[in-house]
C-alpha cells in the first residue's frame, strides 16, 4: 500500500517536471539542479560562478532551504533574479514547489537557471524538477567513500564537482578512489574539481556549463 | 489524506521506538542515536572513542546506511559487536529496523549501544529509535549556518558535537555564531569540540556519554 501511494506521487512529480521542462523549453531556459550534501559549497559554488557567467548569460536562482532566506539574500547580493522556497521541514525540493516559484521569476529574460535543491544526498535524487542538467557538489571534507555510500545520487547525476580542494592536502581523500568509483556506477559522469572559496577550478564548472547549454539549444532548435 | 498516513507511519514508529527503550532498560542499555550530514566524522568519532569507552564499557553498535557494509566493518575493528542495516535507498533509519537488527546482537552483554544513522540533517530527525540521547555531529566544514537551515534537528538534539576542529583554521566557521543560534533554539543543548582525526576533545565527548550513562542508570535503577 505504502509503496503504491509513494509511486503515485513519484508519478505526479515527474508529470509536474515534464510540464516545468517543456515550458523551459520554449523560452529556451537551460536548467541545472544544484544538489549536495549540507555545507557542501553548493551557495558559495554559485558566488564563484557568477564571475564566469554574468558575463554572457542572464542567470536566474530558486533556492531550496528547510528554513531561512539566507542563501537566497547571498544570491540577489549578484544581482541574479532569486526565489527562496522553504521546504518547512521537507528534505528536497518537488516539482510542484518549483512550477510555483516560477511565477516570480522573469521567464522569458533568463538563459540558465539554478535550482539549489536542500542539502541531502538522497531524497532529493528521487526527484526531478524540470532540469536539463544534474550537478552534485561533493566535498573532499566529506570523505571519498560518499560515491558507494549514496549510490542514487551520483549515478543519476550528469556531474560531479569535487570542492574544497583548498582543503585537500589536509584530507585522506583519495581523489582516484573516488573517480573510479564513480565511473563504476555511471560511465559517462564528468568530474570536475574546483575550490569555491578560492575559486581555483570554477572557470572549468562554468565551461562545462556553457558548452552543455550550447547542445541543448542545438538540440531544441533554439 | 496523505498528512494522515505520514502520522500514523510516525505514530507506528513511536510504539516501536518505546518497546525498544523499553526492552534496553531492562538489561540497562544506554543507547546513543548518533546523527550528522554524509561526511561529518561520524564513524571516525566512534573509532576515536573507543579508546576512551572500551576500558570500562560493553559497547555495541548499529550502523545505518543506504548501502555497502564500508563502516561496520571499520567498527568491528574495534572489536565491539556491529550490525549493519542498509535501507536500500532509505534516507533514515526507522524503529522496525532497528528493532530487527536488535536481534543479531548480545543485548544482555552491551553496556553502551551507538546507532549510527544514515548520512542526513533532515528525515533521521523525525524517528525516535529507541534512544535515550541523541548526538548531533556537525562538521566545522559545513558552515556555521547549518544550525539555523537544519532547525528540526538541531532543536531536537541532546548536544552538539563540533568536529574536524583540527581544520577550523582553514574555515570562516564562526564559532560563537553557531553556538549562539543552537542555544536560541535549543537552551539546554550541550556543545562539545573535537577533532575525530586528530583525538583532541574526544575525551570530553566520551566523559559526557558516561555522566549521561550514570544518570540514566540512576533514573532506571540499574
Amino acid at each position: 500500500m505504502e509503496v503504491v501511494i509513494s509511486q503515485d506521487i513519484l508519478k505526479a512529480n515527474d508529470t509536474i517536471a515534464e510540464r516545468i521542462q517543456a515550458n523551459f523549453e520554449r523560452t529556451g531556459i537551460f536548467a541545472v539542479n544544484l544538489l549536495g550534501s549540507p555545507g557542501s559549497g553548493k551557495t558559495t559554488l554559485l558566488e564563484q560562478l557568477a564571475k564566469h557567467l554574468s558575463v554572457s548569460l542572464r542567470v536566474a536562482v530558486v533556492e531550496g532551504d528547510l528554513a531561512t532566506s539566507k542563501d537566497a539574500e547571498r544570491i540577489e547580493k549578484l544581482g541574479w533574479p532569486t526565489v527562496q522556497i522553504n521546504t518547512g521541514g521537507g528534505c528536497h525540493l518537488e516539482a510542484n514547489m518549483v512550477e510555483k516559484a516560477l511565477a516570480s521569476l522573469p521567464l522569458n529574460e533568463i538563459d540558465l537557471l539554478f535550482i539549489e535543491n536542500v542539502g541531502n544526498l538522497v531524497c532529493t535524487a528521487g526527484h526531478k524538477l524540470g532540469e536539463h542538467l544534474r550537478l552534485v557538489i561533493l566535498s573532499c571534507t566529506e570523505g571519498d567513500d560518499k560515491v558507494t555510500k549514496y549510490p542514487p545520487m551520483f549515478q543519476k547525476t550528469n556531474a560531479i564537482v569535487l570542492n574544497k580542494t583548498d582543503l585537500l592536502p589536509f584530507t585522506d581523500f583519495n581523489v582516484e578512489q573516488m573517480e573510479h568509483d564513480a565511473r563504476l556506477l555511471n560511465p559517462d559522469v564528468e568530474i570536475m574539481q574546483a575550490s569555491s572559496r578560492t575559486g581555483e577550478g570554477v572557470e572549468t564548472v562554468a565551461h562545462y556549463l556553457l558548452r552543455k547549454r550550447d547542445c541543448y539549444l542545438a538540440e531544441t532548435g533554439h
